[in-house]
């Protein structure tokens, strides 16, 4: 028995290989070559085609290749008694860290204007430093180590997370604090997981109640956000800029105005990736535990959605 | 009895304004404007004229206006008996320190290629990361605050010092061993202090022990560097781009190379700014041990230049 990975248009040889390195039992296949339908009782899934998982009789575990699992729960075909897992990888949470850190320091240190003010040849010493204070929006596994690195690093912090919490070691508000939260910072950080409360919610609404030039940087969904309220917002100055690594659509289409905007910096989904290496056997464990009737780690709650 | 400011060319009131607050019977002068000459007791100095110190028959303590003591110990004509101290400010370590981490972090994450891959609206998800391992030149107030933080981020780094130390968090080479320290790094950074001995040392001979395509970060003195070499060594590819934020002359001339070359990322020697409020009291505090014949506190060591 074994595992299919599907995750179309993409190059998984990588991960077939750690797998077969790590358990030279398990008989993986891969999407569109699986022959073995009944073989499959676990999946590896990125983008997966939706309804695809009626074809496998035995299926008892769902794998996300990565840290986010809202590309599987918008499957309506998914049985409902199957578990979901995601991948929690300290590498992938020191790319986010890092990359988050970049973010605050281009704006807080104002790489920007310093770029512009080379290109003109003009030396101006005033004002080298913008004061920021930072607003975590989803202070789980990754949105938390965004936070410890900052505080660590003497930058002030706040988060925000679904429910109340108490005895933490920064200023921390739930979501019905929201507007708190907004007029608290001027740097806001979406890092929340994609669940149909969280999509849009970076919107016009939400922009109105920031302090007026507040920065954002979305690592998290591209359906976070509403990207003509993006541009409005900046066009009132609400929002000073952005640093956005997520999209509605990806790639970014060519004719899309934030490619001409001066004030949004774009990655291409690049924040943080999977590395094979480290998740391959997080996933071969869950397997083993699968077969044997353990608990399963880093299980996701479908009702809360990740 | 009291103190005189000179740094030509400064709006100094904000100093006067924190050193008559916390002590209001210590008289400030400031240069051009020093009439009472006996009076001066101290002098707080940032690129003074040479020579002018012989104007101050009772003068006893000459305090820097900042971290570095270069641009005084220059000054051929500074009596030999006169204690000079430096700024050592939380504050200026914390700006240091967030500098010198956006420099590895745009290097690390490439902020350089994504904004032109923006220009030619390219999205290009292939190979996100460079493996950073940093050297810091100069481990002391400064560069051991850069070593903590971005040690504790997960970032590999190393420091090089002037002389043998051992149990140290972190890997360490002493200047015997500056060809070693330079094979373990891709990112070098200049926090040494500037003294006849560390003059010049970003030389093409540097460049040449270098791992090809180090980064180099300067955020020590503008003579520090070789400006013509750093040229050279990224023609060569030695070097593949620099962030620097001091330089030979500054204002950076508007006929320097430097403004043009693509890989030369400038700031105009904003990195860290001595910031009044936290400066005035170590000097206020150093003029009352002055008087009262006791130990200084951050005095430096002219033999050793810092």
């Amino acid at each position: 028995m074994g595992i299919a990975i599907i995750s179309p248009g993409r190059d998984v040889s990588i991960w077939v290989e750690n797998i077969t390195k790590i358990d030279k039992n398990i008989k993986v296949q891969v999407f569109p070559e699986i022959k073995d339908t009944e073989d499959v009782q676990a999946v590896i899934l990125w983008q997966h085609p939706h309804g695809i998982l009626d074809s496998f009789p035995n299926l008892k575990l769902i794998c996300s290749m990565g840290a986010g699992v809202d590309h599987i729960l918008t499957d309506k075909n998914i049985p409902g008694h199957l578990p979901i897992t995601r991948i929690v990888d300290e590498k992938l949470t020191f790319s986010m860290t890092n990359y988050v850190i970049m973010g605050v320091l281009n704006f807080h240190r104002q790489i920007f204007r310093y770029l512009k003010d080379k290109n003109r040849k003009v030396w101006d010493m005033s004002n080298p430093e913008i004061a920021v204070r930072v607003g975590v929006m989803g202070s789980g596994e990754l949105g938390g180590d965004v936070i410890e690195k900052l505080s660590y690093m003497g930058i002030e912090v706040v988060g925000l997370g679904n429910s109340p919490k108490t005895g933490l070691d920064y200023p921390y508000f739930d979501k019905s604090q929201t507007e708190e939260f907004l007029k608290a910072i001027n740097v806001l950080v979406c890092m929340l997981p994609l669940t149909k409360e969280t999509e849009g919610i970076l919107n016009m609404d939400l922009f109105r109640k920031c302090n007026k030039g507040t920065y954002l940087i979305n690592v998290a969904r591209g359906k976070h956000l509403i990207e003509e309220d993006l541009l409005l917002a900046i066009e009132e100055g609400l929002i000073s800029g952005a640093l956005l690594d997520v999209f509605q659509n990806e790639p970014l289409p060519e004719s899309h105005p934030f490619w001409l905007k001066e004030e949004i910096t774009i990655t291409p989904h690049i924040a943080s990736v999977t590395n094979p290496e480290a998740a391959s056997p997080q996933i071969v464990e869950n397997y083993h535990r699968m077969k044997s009737n353990m608990k399963l780690l880093n299980e996701i709650d479908r009702n809360k959605g990740y």
